[in-house]
């Protein structure tokens, strides 16, 4: 059954390569209101796919925002496992929109690459899944397992509406496995499992000092400058040598890594040059005690993002600013829980506040990390996809950004999520000449087909 | 001969009063181009003022910007004492116009205040200066002083070609005292000589940290964010508590006070509820060791005017930045040296900054400190004549700000600098419905008579 699934979509792989351009075409770009008619007619491109491969109960499921496009296949019965692929059909802006070589809603062939917005992330990826589906229900008139298919269009705007919609169709979208199929590989040669993500609190510090702006020359000396006692306060957020983060219990729920994940890690080069090559920094630094791989995603972190108020044009101001304002972020790893790091965050600051300044904390974002136990059957199984597909056993990393989605499925449906996906890190995703490589599209349908099988096979879901 | 001048004076009040109307209806706004015509219109009508009551050697002297203009009567003799005194017919913008109560180059009486831009700052001080002349040629027939003239156009955009002028007409401007009349009373019952002012050195630090704005999820915790380490640095700068400022060697050329000034500067009252009322500060601060009126006035600060780079816009957003910079001016007293001081802080920064970024420290602006001997013979004159005019005896003080022309009054003439003038602390100078108290103009012009009496009369000039 799996080999028909597989002659199958090799035998359609231009039909399906036509099918992707078709869905590039629509400029579906979440974030810009005059974009609504784009998004409807991507969500109802998926759902006219949906029906076509023979899903059921398809459904474009309004939300307070964008809606959520729904199908599934449950033919597989009840003692099968049942999958449910999450991915979205909503894409970034393209300015700068000159830096394109061809135009980004003009899917175009250029060597072993298809350019155009969203060709990586997420449509290419979603448009595999719906191929693997198909080549499985056209060549064998069923799949091996139960299917959900949740295809949502708020990704590049954070989800805001989709844990929600989740939360309301708890027993409806019950399944064994999560799989978001809407991330890379580690490097051309290697597929990549990402096990996690990291949470996040992002704060805002506002130090008020006189009622307006005054001159430095008149009262400098007389009032404690804003900008001054600030930096004084961030200063003490991080250690400068160990690069701690220096808030009283901010690492007491840090989880402690067992070996085995830190021996995955260790599998996976990253090097001193490495990260300069990547990021242009005469020395990459970070926190004391661990690896470079450990310190980008198994670690929380701190960084100021800016500090406004005060002057910042060209040239001199002899300003004393009546205000000044910092915004910070933490990455947070499990179980640092993000509601009590922005408290204890708030207190820490407040407690470095003199009383010649009004020091306010406020909490701009909150997200939870998450961790996926790489051993649970469904994410080897996925291990297993990969290899056959790619020829590669896939590494096994946490992922060092924040995808709160994960831990909302963790919660609400109670099944392993797998993070995994057909894209290169020089994909250009979210910039321009976004671009697919097109064998990996290939190798991801294959991917999928495999996986579907190996899920079921699986004993014990 | 002073008192025949004091009633030409009073009998000529309101002609003084409408040729300031006259000299306030043009809106010379030396920092917009598009006011070239108006600067020479002002420039002409300073000439012609000049003219009209006697000055000899009436000149519109080209300067690389705006023209300077000069006049002189040197009929008093060689053994008479000579007196330069200093004005500027240039005003500051008048933003946010919609804020006035009339229009700003509409001179309108309102009670017994004039409102209009450069009311105040200085077209009414460069008047008084011309009324009490005018009231000795007319009345009299000759002053008691020699005089000289100096009425710049680029004073609201710090002088840049005055010093230059200057140092080209040693000779012609030789005088035994600078009389700058441009400041103002402490309060309505207070006159004030200020006898120094503060310098300054005005710098900026940048911290280069990757080549370009990466993802704090991709690589935060891998290499040190540009405003982790500004902050670090910056808060090294000065003191928490005792709110010193830290750069090796900054005092060391601090001039000691001496015990008289402290005195004289302690006669000033100037309460932490004084300061709390004038900026809105929950509470003032300032060094460890020193009374209000020392901190404002002969000791050093350090601000931090602004924190450009990074993202400042409302909301959140998770960029880890290449860059960051800061804008920090230092107050300077005599005898620090401005270029000495930039020296230091650049070494000083640069000693702080690690290896992971890249630091420039660049020099924005150096001023030099000034401070008159209160003692000199034409200072203690102008006490006399202020006691004189206003029925009390004068405060003194350093100004807290930065005014470099004074010292290079001191240094190209070797005379002493007499800092006062007729304005009062409420006069809006610099902000909309600016107004000079008009029994305050009619002092002025009776306390400059007195000077120049009181100043002929000095032994040992």
């Amino acid at each position: 059954m799996r080999d028909l699934a597989l002659s199958y979509a090799r035998e359609h792989a231009q039909a399906h390569l036509e099918a992707l351009g078709d869905f590039l075409r629509i400029p579906s770009v979440s974030t810009l209101p005059e974009a609504a008619a784009d998004m409807h007619a991507a969500a109802q491109w998926v759902a006219d796919a949906m029906r076509r491969i023979g899903l059921e109960a398809v459904e474009i499921s309004p939300t307070a925002g964008h809606p959520v496009v729904y199908g599934q296949w449950l033919g597989a019965g009840p003692t099968a496992p049942t999958l449910l692929v999450y991915g979205h059909y909503d894409v970034q802006p393209v300015d700068p929109v000159e830096l394109w070589t061809s135009p980004p809603f003009e899917p175009t062939v250029r060597g072993e690459e298809l350019y155009a917005r969203g060709a990586s992330d997420d449509k290419g990826q979603v448009m595999a899944v719906l191929a693997a589906a198909e080549s499985y229900l056209a060549a064998a008139g069923r799949l091996p397992v139960n299917l959900k298919l949740v295809v949502e269009g708020e990704e590049e705007i954070s989800s805001p509406n989709l844990a929600a919609w989740v939360a309301e169709r708890r027993e409806r979208l019950a399944c064994d496995a999560v799989l978001i199929c809407d991330s890379g590989m580690l490097n051309p040669q290697t597929p990549l499992i990402n096990h996690g993500t990291r949470g996040m609190a992002y704060m805002e510090i506002e130090v008020q000092g006189p009622a307006g702006d005054l001159h430095s020359g008149t009262f400098g000396g007389l009032v404690d400058n804003p900008f001054n006692v600030l930096v004084r306060i961030l200063a003490q957020l991080q250690d400068g040598r160990t690069r701690r983060v220096l808030i009283p219990g901010f690492y007491d729920r840090v989880r402690p890594v067992d070996e085995e994940e830190r021996a995955l890690l260790a599998r996976i080069p990253l090097t001193e040059d490495d990260i300069r090559r990547l990021t242009g920094v005469p020395k990459p630094a970070g926190e004391e005690g661990f690896t470079w791989g450990e310190r980008g995603t198994l670690r929380p972190t701190l960084d100021i993002h800016g500090i406004p108020g005060g002057f910042t044009g060209p040239g001199k101001k002899t300003v004393l600013p009546a205000r000044a304002a910092a915004k910070v972020s933490m990455r947070l790893v499990p179980d640092q829980d993000p509601a009590e790091i922005a408290e204890l965050f708030s207190r820490y600051v407040r407690s470095l506040a003199p009383d010649t300044v009004t020091v306010q904390v406020h909490t701009l974002g909150l997200a939870r990390p998450s961790v996926i136990d790489f051993r649970a059957p469904a994410v080897q199984a996925m291990a297993r996809a990969l290899q056959a597909a790619f020829g590669a056993a896939p590494a096994f990393m946490r992922g060092g950004g924040t995808l709160p989605i994960i831990a909302d499925f963790q919660d609400l449906l109670r099944a392993p999520v797998i993070l995994t996906g057909f894209g290169l890190p020089g994909d250009n995703v979210h910039a321009p000449n976004e671009h697919i490589y097109l064998p990996n599209f290939y190798r991801g349908i294959e991917c999928l087909i495999h996986y579907y099988a190996l899920l079921a096979e699986q004993p014990g879901q």
